[in-house]
């Protein structure tokens, strides 16, 4: 019964509203909304990611776009739901250029919160299933090619007599989600890798890691893992799918390719890109520039009196190999977050003589075991495999919550978390470990999206601080390095063979500084963060990942990064909007986000 | 209402055959058979592959297996459908052993077809879905070995220090899904591949080959191919596939690795291999010997008077590289089937000055398009995917049908293509080629089973056979070689530059000889075929391919090969017979083909 007046209203909310775009009625459309009302779209009237808050800022977005996007044939998919209060309900739709599937949450009546988000062009859907070439020319024709032969031939073209329309630099799993996305899209691009092989980014880091989001959550596009793969993926074994994925599906890839320099040619609308190919020096020509360096920028090196003398040896995480050369030493690591506990167990593990953790400030801890129970469950999970939530719309489910809810909408989830590991947390506090659920109790997901760092999904090590085995200075800074110690802010000395900075990165932006220009980076300004007015996010409220999967204030200029799930999901509207300008399919940008500098 | 009755007529049947088999009430459960009926039993209750004809046969296997099999929980899956006069069902079942799927074909209230296919043992389900493994171990072990660590000293001690459990000799589609097989049911098994690479064995072939069975047809197991794959697989994309699949799936394979010989010690039940791993001789001791060198044996080469004396290149099919370098030479392909049509048109697509194909005795032609809109769709298409048969539906289908009902089942297929490609038939009778639809009209896939040739599945080479392009001589023999020219049967000559031997090759038991022993080969006989006394497959009667797949009267030794969806399908039941001898399972055996020498 309840369902089924949920799913009248809101398949007759869909209708009227629908009606309302036809006729091109925005105050009509606008009064359908909620006062407090959040319109995420990903680029199917906007051509960029923005979420739209109240009625003035969809008001003003529909009477720019509804004239070019004329979205139509708005469609109920499924039944609605209810639950807290909120109606919910899918939804498909179409616009002058694609199709986009759409959710819908419905208060009073009203709209709460509406997800846009384009999924294919017309006339240029992809290639697959019933679509799929046939592999085979029926029929023979003098003098083809065959598969073997044609991929080589494009290969040895690529970049060389035959320019890309897009460079990507960067061969993890961001740039290889997104090169798939483009071959299926058929846009010529090509992904620059520094490393031997692709997946050497994941080989390359510290041998105990493993990924810290479960398989569920970390699946490539289009082709997901079998079902035995392991529910924490090794970072090795990560890095054998990548560099298998980007063999079958074609990607063209060049590896032991490092970006030396890139500049824009305005009057050209391209790029020169300076690329020294295994000792080649190569200049591409592509229209378009992707950074897919990671969601960081260059390791956070900070600079402590007496580092020079020090007699051990300073490695920052990204340099850090493994614990076994560290058998019986001194360590100390710098910093307490996921790299931090991970690092400081390896070697602990090992047998490290001493590890102490030095803890700057508090640290979002929750268990692995937590977040697969109360957090990453519903959406990403055997359980939801087999309730038929799909990869897809778990991702459009995350999707269609705006940045703004994301803490209510989160918060109870810790508060769960926090009673289920009442005793980690009380041992944890004991030994004096400094930790939060983010600033407003949100967790380890907003903390994410605003810092990209912060937090230690709990694997075990935890527990090793808790129990001594990983000693714990907090809160400590190094003060001073002596040959073979390290002076500490409250004055104690820890004698110290090596010293681990496990201090982060900072923003993908000093990536466009290091290979474009410093001006090109300041013209762009910070990525990531959403403006939370949080520790490490200040304002303004963007309410958007910055610069992220969408224009940016340099025109040709693109930043695709983040983890699985993220490269997964976001390289479709980074491949569609790129696709469109291949095409010239006409696609007005509604808005480019104000730069910004922390 | 037919569908309702069909329902209950199918689920009240299966009760009460359930319930019989349970009072272990032989005599009853089959009086449950009409008089004419089939019972195929893959490794469920006779662990092996066998095909009962008649209540005498399944009365006496029922004696002879049901205390030990213990069948039970006969339940039927999703609703009963009926066509042509039967009426179809699935069902699950358990043994003592295992678990298992069942289809059945209902006749005038009795069982017409019964399939009985074991799926997975108790106790020992493969690591899957909710059961997978978790990739790390929570909590923190001391000198604990990384993923990369773990894998490299397992490669490194498998063969050498710790023995497999079994050798598979050859790393194509059948030895790579055997393999994968064994590794996620935890049987120790190596790999042995003579070529460099994996996948090797299909880059090494001629080069214009492509797969003629379509991509729905050709899935791996556990790891299918994204949605964008071509229909038709080209060669050297299988070769990578195959490639990555090994890798991904963590197969143990030894590549460059050539069997010189294997023996059988009755005495301590094991094989001495003695291989040659690029340069190094290495012994292996395993229990068990796959044998999966492709579903033939060595190739068939002719003995032509003169032949020694040619002045020209004579190759076999297996050898020929491409067309490429024949330009403007005079090419004579000896043979009709699918090799040859695929080297004839690519030798006319390069541009030789004169290609002609000699055939000597009839072939099988079916266009691919046509296999594709009548035999292959309903199981492996699109549309069979989108209406919910899964390629382990579509597999037990194929598998419930007797090979004796085969004929019958096909030769309406085979009338509708008739009529559909009426035209290059008339083509091909007005230039004199020789085709049939099989002796008895059952078509393409009844003579794979019974020769595993014989046919050519036509994508465009017949057309060029009508019209002239590829030159014809039917029936016609090589009866003579001259340096330059062949003599052919009707006393015409023929000047030529290349010989091509599309002759197909012999039994998988060859393979037998000359890698283990003569005596051996005797002792198991061929392989393929059923006994259909058709041509090339002669009688008696035995109603399964031959060897293939089951127990043979060499103790330890396996055949294992065919086409992919063979590879995918059997390997399952090859994979459990080798796993219930790992693990000291009991597992009766009962019945081994009597050896046949044709």
């Amino acid at each position: 019964m309840a369902a089924e007046s949920a799913n009248r209203e809101a398949s007759r909310w869909l209708q009227v509203f629908g009606k309302a775009l036809a006729n091109h009625d925005i105050a009509g459309a606008t009064l359908l909304f909620e006062k407090e009302c959040y319109w995420r779209d990903l680029v199917s009237l906007t051509w960029t990611i923005k979420t739209f808050e109240g009625r003035d800022e969809v008001k003003a977005m529909l009477s720019a776009t509804l004239s070019a996007a004329k979205p139509a044939n708005v469609m109920q998919i499924g039944p609605a739901t209810e639950s807290n209060g909120a109606i919910e309900a899918w939804f498909a739709f179409e616009t002058a250029t694609g199709r986009g599937n759409g959710h819908l949450r419905l208060r009073n009546g009203k709209c709460w919160t509406m997800l846009t988000a384009l999924q294919e062009l017309k006339g240029f859907e992809e290639k697959a299933g019933r679509a799929r070439e046939r592999g085979v020319e029926q029929g023979v024709h003098p003098d083809r090619l065959s598969w073997a032969e044609r991929r080589r031939l494009e290969q040895s073209k690529l970049g060389m007599e035959r320019q890309p329309y897009v460079v990507i630099v960067g061969g993890g799993q961001s740039g290889l989600a997104l090169a798939a996305r483009l071959k299926r899209l058929q846009v010529p691009a090509l992904v620059i890798e520094k490393n031997e092989r692709a997946g050497d980014s994941w080989r390359k880091r510290y041998r105990s890691l493993v990924l810290h989001d479960p398989v569920w959550y970390d699946h490539m596009p289009y082709l997901p893992y079998p079902d035995h793969w392991p529910v924490f993926t090794p970072k090795d074994k990560m890095g054998d799918w990548l560099e298998m994925y980007a063999r079958v599906m074609e990607l063209d890839l060049w590896t032991s390719t490092k970006c030396l320099k890139a500049a824009y040619d305005e009057q050209a609308g391209e790029w020169t890109v300076q690329v020294n190919r295994g000792g080649e020096l190569v200049e591409l020509r592509p229209r378009h520039l992707v950074l897919a360096t990671g969601m960081s920028g260059f390791p956070n090196v900070p600079d402590i009196p007496g580092a020079e003398n020090f007699g051990g040896r300073i490695v920052h995480s990204s340099q850090f190999g493994g614990g076994e050369e560290w058998r019986g030493k001194h360590c100390v690591v710098l910093g307490a977050n996921n790299s931090a506990h991970d690092i400081a167990a390896d070697l602990w593990e090992h047998g490290a003589a001493e590890v102490t953790m030095v803890q700057r400030s508090s640290t979002v801890v929750v268990t692995s075991d937590a977040l697969m129970e109360h957090a990453w469950g519903r959406l990403y999970s055997e359980e939801a495999v087999e309730s038929g939530i799909t990869t897809e719309i778990a991702d459009l489910t995350v999707a269609s919550v705006p940045f703004k809810l994301l803490p209510s909408f989160q918060k109870p989830t810790y508060d769960a978390i926090r009673k289920r590991d009442a005793k980690l947390y009380e041992g944890l506090e004991k030994v004096g470990f400094l930790f939060d659920f983010g600033e407003d109790g949100s967790g380890v997901h907003s903390t994410y999206l605003r810092r990209g760092a912060g937090y230690y999904i709990d694997v075990g090590a935890s527990q090793l601080v808790v129990d001594g085995s990983i000693k714990l200075k907090s809160p400590a800074e190094i003060q001073k390095i002596a040959t073979n110690s390290v002076l500490l802010s409250d004055d104690s000395v820890l004698p110290a063979d090596l010293i681990v900075y496990a201090t982060g990165y900072g923003s993908m932006n000093q990536w466009a500084a290091e290979l474009i220009s410093p001006e090109v980076a300041e013209r762009v300004g910070k990525c990531w963060g959403v403006g939370s007015n949080t520790r490490y996010d200040p304002g303004p409220w963007v309410g958007e990942l910055r610069n992220m999967w969408k224009p940016t204030q340099q025109p040709g200029l693109w930043f695709m990064g983040g983890n699985l799930m993220q490269a997964r999901h976001y390289s479709l509207y980074l491949a569609l909007q790129l696709k469109v300008r291949y095409e010239a399919i006409p696609a007005t940008v509604y808005y480019v986000d104000p730069v910004h500098h922390p």
